[in-house]
């Protein structure tokens, strides 16, 4: 995906979800493969003067939901639901100044099954990670779920439905 | 906790956690055996028009952080640190309004545990789980560690270190 796609894709995430534009979320790198995300401290910032951990959650989530979409896109999808089912975050060292979270597709398996799914049943799970760092070290380590069902597509004239 | 206590706790929480202002995070109660808390559903809303997931994890978590804090302090510990260990959530229906979340002890024997260790150590695990309603409806399940550690107690005069 050109560089110069990213500020539509940031627009979106910012109207798709309106609490990213008040934390500052910005889109570093985002392609079917890999999401990179990033966050100012402020204002994630907590009484620590570290990162706050639910806002290292929601950037992770996001670059997870991200990469759903990129994938999606690529593959010429248009989903009907995107639904976030689950999701588990592991801190391991504070976050002292911007912090980013990337995620991609733990194997190339994990995504081709899920491609398989979307196209054999219309609806599939995506298992994705993610790791927050922030200067050099990881920060934390997120995994979630992602259930996506596929819209009915347009029969087009001649097809059979 | 008497009602008239939640202002200064909520100034606290805005000002401790930033965020959790710009996400309208208000106290409903706090006690050192339950906290809940509650979000409208804007500015927390997502693509679908139901809140997202990293704002319903976000209130779970500060409902879980909270409840540490009303139990220290109700024991007369001063933390040094609190430092949020790991969270995960399951979604179990989407919150379409105004969304709670209630977190509380999981049994007197795991709060009497922590409290132990405090004692002993000076440095304890506390494993707290949250649930998130929306319209009587359990929306989400969180579960979440917080490692506390205690201040070094002065020491009075004439008292041994």
């Amino acid at each position: 995906m050109p560089s110069q796609d990213f500020s539509s894709l940031q627009v979106l995430l910012h109207r798709e979800i309106p609490v990213s534009a008040e934390m500052g979320i910005t889109i570093v790198h985002a392609s079917p493969d890999v999401v990179r995300l990033e966050a100012p401290l402020t204002p994630n910032i907590n009484y620590n003067g570290t990162a706050f951990g639910g806002s290292i959650y929601t950037v992770a989530a996001l670059s997870s939901w991200l990469l759903v979409s990129a994938t999606l896109t690529a593959e010429g999808h248009e989903a009907e639901s995107v639904i976030f089912q689950d999701g588990a975050i592991e801190y391991l060292h504070p976050a002292n100044d911007r912090f980013e979270a990337e995620s991609g597709w733990p194997s190339d398996e994990t995504r081709s099954r899920f491609l398989r799914g979307l196209d054999r049943r219309g609806v599939a799970r995506a298992q994705l990670a993610a790791l927050v760092t922030c200067e050099g070290s990881v920060c934390a380590s997120f995994a979630g779920r992602f259930v996506v069902r596929l819209g009915q597509r347009p029969v087009a004239i001649g097809e059979s439905p």
